[in-house]
């Protein structure tokens, strides 16, 4: 397996591009894939003020590393849930990335700030896990973009992150959020930052492989209560199809913000107002953080 | 494995509705499914005249045998497409199956009519047999309706086949076809006749079930020139999916019709014209089965 760019030995196949790179050709190449993607879909530009959610995983603290290399000041943000020692480890690792590059990183902790966290809100909420920790981070990402003043809020989402959540969309045709599914979600006026995911592109083995092959130290745990994690399912199920059709997932949700997604998007957006506890954006009275804070707390003072 | 109703012995258990069912129990079930998709899409009335292609396949003998049952008249038409020993094999297996039920089976032969049939338009057009056969039975069904006069083409599309049909066009985001793939397809006025799938709520090993229960004897071989058929592969993707979650091929073909289609169906729809040469309805100036006559008959003549 010789590199496809100068025919010494490569150390990663990328079979849906039917090549193969050494390791300096395979990190230009993520560069180049990332550049384009926040190119092609004019995702942000160099005096945006940006603001990435860090978790320190292979994704986030891969994107933060090259969003870095190809010249954006990006600081981070990670948001501390409380979930035991795998919250702890994260974090830790977060902050000596952030601090080996000399980057700055705000810390937000839902414990301390709310009086609860994921485990509580799982239990309290009657929801899963993943997601009272899902809606918990979308609120608490960007309350911290708008606090702090960022022009955009920068996701880590993988290719195999996008193409699985599209596919668990397509599946039970849940046309709301096939409407809201985009590379960019522009900010609204109600207080609702840009949201970008410049890892579109990427597979996730080739976040984790760039994050190997740049001595990035993250987070390799899964997430402790992430166990009956539907994505996973769809993720695995666009696995077993890849295999079969080297380039599907990028085929399938290329072709869907392409051609697809326009379908859904005239759709009107629903009207936003401000929660009449915290001012953050919602379509309710009451915005479903604060709903899930409120139940939560009653729940944890019994 | 008890039946459901009458807690007999089994023959047959369907997973998805989490049941099982003896002989007349099952025949009852199907009945009432095709039943139900026919009353559910107003898809036709008592009063209206019914044609409706058969194969000699399973599913299309065992759509004319339960709507029989149900009290629709309807007459068949066989399309005889010059695939050697199959299509003569086809033919008999349909005439014997009207003439023992006394039911009225048309017959239009391409070779005969045409001067050629899907193997020479598979070698001439550079498509694939599946494609150049596709092509020419929606042509010569349709026409088949217009010339004798019936409002509404009956076609045996079952759960399997739809499911596949639309997995294939999100995979790849033909939105042009997730447009026009409904149970019904409305008459146009230029002259493409009502277009309705009944079969849609049973699976493929349901009617093959159903015939065998029934004693009806269909065209149990693959036709021989579908070994590419990439329809196939899809349905075998969704064969894995459907194994760990049954249900699921239902619940995406059912909520792709109930919440899905609408957001493609606002596309406005091509407007037809009259072929210049057959004087079929087509898009273009020349159809495209006329285009394809065309060349196979110049490749054919040298």
């Amino acid at each position: 397996m010789k590199c496809r760019i100068c025919r010494q030995g490569a150390v990663i196949e990328v079979r849906r591009h039917n090549a193969a790179f050494c390791r300096s050709h395979f990190v230009e190449h993520i560069h180049r894939q990332v550049e384009r993607t926040i190119h092609d879909h004019g995702m942000f530009s160099p005096t945006d003020r940006l603001l990435l959610g860090v978790s320190g995983g292979k994704d986030s603290l891969a994107l933060w590393a090259i969003l870095t290399t190809l010249g954006y000041a990006v600081d981070g943000v990670y948001l501390h849930l409380g979930i035991g020692d795998y919250s702890s480890e994260s974090l830790e690792l977060t902050q000596r990335f952030a601090e080996g590059r000399g980057l700055t990183l705000r810390v937000v902790d839902l414990p301390e700030e709310q009086g609860f966290g994921v485990p509580e809100a799982a239990r309290a909420g009657r929801r899963s896990p993943c997601s009272a920790c899902g809606l918990s981070k979308r609120y608490l990402l960007n309350k911290a973009a708008d606090d702090l003043g960022y022009d955009v809020l920068v996701m880590g989402h993988n290719l195999d992150d996008e193409a699985a959540t599209l596919f668990a969309n397509v599946l039970g045709w849940q046309t709301e959020y096939l409407a809201r599914q985009r590379p960019v979600l522009p900010a609204t006026e109600g207080g609702l930052a840009r949201k970008v995911k410049p890892l579109i592109r990427v597979a996730e083995r080739e976040t984790a492989a760039y994050a190997i092959l740049q001595g990035i130290d993250y987070e390799v745990e899964e997430c402790p209560m992430a166990g009956g994690n539907t994505i996973n399912r769809y993720k695995k199920w666009l696995d077993t199809l890849e295999e079969e059709s080297p380039g599907l997932k990028t085929r399938f949700l290329t072709g869907f913000f392409e051609r697809g997604q326009a379908s859904f998007a005239t759709m009107a957006p629903p009207e936003l107002r401000s929660c009449e506890v915290c001012g953050q954006p919602t379509t309710g009275e009451v915005c479903a953080f604060c709903h899930l804070r409120r139940v939560t707390l009653e729940i944890v003072a019994r």
